[in-house]
């Protein structure tokens, strides 16, 4: 089968740190064309926004956006329109509608769409699904706790409607939960920090409880300086199962397990070489679906001014 | 066919306003049984909970959920799993997730599911779609204005989270777009008021775009005394066509058209009976996605305070 030739659209932070090695890592695919307003990559074709590399005549088979949400539709419908397969960085996209038209959409024309979430690529998920599974669990928390300003120095979208605030974060703890309960849940209250001057919450506690009664709660917080929280714990009748480290170290009964080395970013692309060559798609948008419900749900406090 | 036997869940003001009078004037359906805290009818099996109900031993097929939505999901969920069909007053649940599980339920325990929106049974509804598909719509803009009030006394829970504030009667304006557009739409801005005594908006204002570029545009407002607003307006290439009075009216190309009387909740039991009967769910939850993507995309701006 031959190499796909993908496109990245976004040429930031997330695009450089994580997915230009997944890709060069992996077999079946291949990066041949960039399109950035600003960055350029040598060795590939560069073009300054999508709508031009799609006009270009470069030959592509998929385009991997790793733009921010807000404005992501018209690329990925764009994309979509001239038969390329798309894969979405997290969240898919800024609303629960545009990520359902282009599941539709992509369904339509016949080609492959992926609506990533990196965490559910931890080491430590895919262990303590196939544990859960086999076990009755009782309950689960959740504590998702860092530091904005080391994270997201400077990023001004993530503040902005849309950006989600605390939830760009949040969202990977819930993707996580999502893959590896036994069933699925629902919120029940949402409490929202918000601080004085901005428009996207700092804090979020939540509820949920799953359709048979299991409650589940995340503590999710951008103000933690020192040591960083990223954890999830389940009380299960057999005993407690801990993900932590943003779901790379598991934990069975206290005992620490052994599990594979991070590849969170390459495995992405292997599934999603995979997905093309199989003629699937993969569109779990539950994560977005919480936080949306998170929001509408959402009792607002305002709390202390942040400046970056 | 036998007569579908009904139960009614919570006896408040829209079972009594609407429901009641709707099932009495449908064949096929029959009220047998209620099931409300404090409320009694005559001539039915009264019950103060659904599983009280649903233990008694009385014969019923189906349950109308008219209770508010915060706290329905469990109540849809028993009656599901004890193969009743369910119709939902709308909003049809407190959160996106929760209404998807409930479709999933349905769909498991082989009975009908229907996600009721009064709205668009408004008379000058299906005239409107009709004439929509046959043109080129160009914009669409919603004025939905309506004095709080009076529409919902002491009715504290519209204020609460879940409650979705001005969205309560907004829902029903993104009900009739949702079913009269040919096309699908996303959220692109949001702007929500909130007295800065409550945790639901007074007012919105809100701008979707199509998949193919139209804009839409809504003004939800609960502050409006005097001359009540319910409109839609489409501008389309051969003309406008107007809907007025909550879809009740319709006005094209500036000529009043003669349209037949509402009977939006005797129609919605009209159609529970036929979903009921050829065994298939109608559960489009759009307007409720669209309500949710207004919160997670909004920003806030606090009003003065609320005071009913």
């Amino acid at each position: 089968m031959s190499s796909i030739r993908l496109a990245i659209v976004g040429l930031g932070k997330i695009a450089r740190d994580q997915h230009l090695q997944a890709i060069a890592a992996n077999d079946g695919i291949e990066l041949v064309a960039v399109a950035s307003r600003n960055a350029r990559l040598d060795g590939v074709h560069c073009f300054t926004d999508i709508d031009a590399l799609l006009a270009s005549g470069v030959e592509i088979d998929a385009v991997s956006l790793c733009t921010p949400p807000q404005g992501r539709f018209e690329q990925a419908r764009a994309a979509l329109l001239a038969g390329k397969h798309v894969m979405l960085e997290k969240p898919p996209g800024a609303t629960i509608a545009e990520v359902f038209a282009l599941d539709r959409l992509a369904s339509q024309q016949g080609v492959s769409l992926f609506a990533t979430w990196h965490s559910r690529e931890a080491a430590a998920v895919e262990p303590a699904r196939k544990l859960l599974a086999e076990r009755k669990v009782k309950s689960v928390h959740v504590e998702w706790k860092e530091d904005v300003r080391h994270w997201h120095p400077g990023q001004d979208w993530i503040w902005e409607p849309g950006g989600l605030g605390v939830f760009d974060p949040g969202i990977n703890a819930l993707s996580i939960v999502t893959r590896i309960m036994p069933e699925s849940f629902h919120l029940t209250a949402s409490d929202l920090s918000f601080p004085a001057n901005r428009a996207a919450p700092i804090a979020a506690d939540l509820e949920f409880r799953s359709a048979s009664g299991i409650a589940l709660t995340a503590a999710f917080d951008w103000r933690q300086t020192g040591p960083q929280t990223w954890d999830i714990r389940v009380e299960t009748e057999e005993g407690p199962v801990v993900l932590t480290h943003g779901g790379s170290r598991l934990f069975v009964d206290g005992d620490a397990q052994i599990v594979e080395e991070d590849r969170e970013y390459r495995n992405l692309y292997k599934h999603f070489v995979s997905l093309v060559n199989g003629g699937q798609s993969d569109t779990d948008f539950s994560p977005l679906v919480h936080v949306a419900d998170a929001f509408m749900l959402g009792r607002r406090h305002v709390v202390e001014t942040f400046e970056d």
